[in-house]
């Protein structure tokens, strides 16, 4: 027997369309392990939303797919036609997924809340607003946000199983860019700061303008989740942030930052080689417990799991009473649509085995 | 509403014993969370067996967790009248747990299975028997099984969650002895063989008899397990093993093997030295793949994260289809009460919390 779940996909961005293709080649998969079968009732992008209660066809997901590759828009296959209404969709069954990057969501994840959904969130920014707003979906025991963090690494995984279990988190520390440990290992090997930038820009490890991952703010979003499911309600003031260039490059063009950022080279080399002279390595590391935390260039022991870090692998430690001196480490790598998206489905099908009994 | 899950508790040694205690300290959580109480209905050691069908109560637990923490028997609480059967207990919302070391625990297992049990097991034995004894508990949907490997690291979830989202392993790699990691590190540091192990069985880190951690049996047994988990239906005569010690000294006395292990010294400081003049250091490493696998010393480079590991860490890494070139790394403390129960008391709270939709 199989049991139908009904699936909401917000967002169509790489993670959504891989998210979709995954879920394609999973079915049977699913079907013969757990007796589900994912139906995809609705999906939307920023412009449109299609619904079928019956469930798209492979045919009709494949097709919005390959127009969203092409860079066109949802309404391009749906039209202006209203095709039907989200609420109707929000069944106490379903399972919401936001794949956004969006603030826009939040409205219909209240609502999902509130009709007893499943949630999925690869979004950070929900979880990430004041704490008085974000508090309801930390305290939903039906949300999954494995992707927040780490993309498909076990990381909030294996802190609800840690906190299920009755141990107490007491510190976190992380490298959770892959862009700024890429950096990092450039610099240390003697690539200067701006050539290293350039370098991550052109292999498309940054956003198109390098501050955003430079600045650390998306850092300081996964470690204030972090805090706020270790139990501590942490506010984004309450997390120091040390931006990887200075006030002064804010206003420029990217194209006047990039040549700009050779300023800099002297700062960061001359930082790299005073950590080498004490048998350290800069880490981007961001650290947090109950009083607040900091995310910041950091000197590590060349030693150690933190100081053998290589590129863009993520790290994270996470300290609890039962791991006091050492803690327990996830490492890997925590970005890339594949990835993401796999860390999204493990938590859809988290939930939709949940389901069916 | 509160729904009670009945347990089956199979064995009371230090890890049945700090499962009990867990288990009544995070009563209120589960009761909060997830609307759960865990209700001990049996319990049994090597003697006997002690059956409530209405739940033991805290009292009652506690007593026997300090009768057997005095050295003696279940039977020195139940008697030698049959308390009732296991048979009644082993109901479709019962979770049995296997926290012992034992072979004669199958049967209950397999009748378990039949009923449609949950099934919670830190006991490896089961599960490294011959694969068409052992393929009937991989098949089972409701099997978890966290604690056979690595404590309460989260390293069968992970695999799992891999599986579940359509990855494929492609091998796998760890250091799965705090035992034995700890000897690698004391070698590195020069501290001759002999004294590390002598050293190692001072302070607990052993068996009374060292050579079944040196056999490396242990270790083999937990790579068969997650070999088998990521689906390849190996035998443990697939995986080579080398022991830290020759055969020629099997047939000693413990206080004998001590004594003839100086004569061991010079090799593996031989070995150490050799991996040091390469930049490397050994550790005692399980590799397997689809087709096979070993166990034994290791020379790997002094950079990464298996070079660093430290003293008695474990460490595991897991190569799919999507982390092709760089593994999921998960490393921390991987043995002792605290953690393995806590691994033991996630698989239930697992399952129990799908037992109730």
């Amino acid at each position: 027997m199989t049991t139908h779940v009904p699936i909401v996909l917000l967002g169509l961005g790489t993670v959504g369309r891989t998210l979709v293709k995954q879920m394609l080649e999973t079915r049977a998969l699913h079907r013969d392990r757990y007796g589900v079968e994912l139906k995809v009732v609705a999906i939307a992008d920023s412009q449109a939303l299609y619904v079928n209660n019956d469930g798209l066809s492979a045919e009709s997901l494949e097709h919005v797919v390959r127009v969203k590759q092409d860079g066109r828009s949802l309404r391009d296959v749906v039209g202006d036609r209203p095709s039907g209404s989200l609420a109707l969709v929000l069944t106490e069954d379903a399972i919401v997924v936001d794949v956004t990057a969006s603030t826009r969501t939040e409205g219909v994840l209240r609502e999902a809340v509130a009709c007893g959904c499943g949630i999925v969130m690869a979004n950070k920014l929900p979880l990430t607003v004041d704490w008085h707003m974000a508090k309801g979906f930390f305290a939903y025991a039906d949300l999954r946000h494995e992707a927040t963090v780490g993309a498909g690494l076990p990381v909030i995984s294996t802190m609800r199983s840690l906190l299920d279990t009755g141990d107490c988190v007491r510190s976190l520390e992380g490298c959770m860019s892959g862009t700024l440990g890429y950096l990092c290992t450039q610099i240390e090997q003697g690539v200067p700061y701006s050539k290293a930038v350039a370098q991550a820009q052109a292999s498309g490890f940054t956003e198109p303008d390098p501050r955003e991952d430079l600045g650390g703010r998306d850092v300081a979003r996964k470690a204030l989740i972090l805090a706020r499911l270790a139990g501590w309600p942490l506010e984004m003031s309450d997390l120091s942030i040390e931006p990887l260039y200075p006030q002064s490059l804010t206003g420029l063009t990217v194209e006047a930052f990039m040549t700009a950022a050779t300023s800099l080279d002297d700062v960061y080399r001359e930082r790299a080689d005073a950590a080498a002279r004490k048998d350290q390595v800069l880490r981007y590391l961001a650290r947090v417990s109950p009083e607040g935390g900091a995310v910041g260039l950091t000197a590590v022991s060349r030693q150690g799991l933190l100081g053998s870090l290589q590129g863009p692998a993520n790290y994270f430690g996470i300290y609890t009473d039962r791991y006091e001196q050492e803690p327990v480490v996830i490492s890997g790598p925590g970005a890339g649509p594949e990835v993401t998206a796999a860390g999204v489905l493990g938590d859809i099908v988290d939930l939709a085995s949940r389901r069916i009994r």
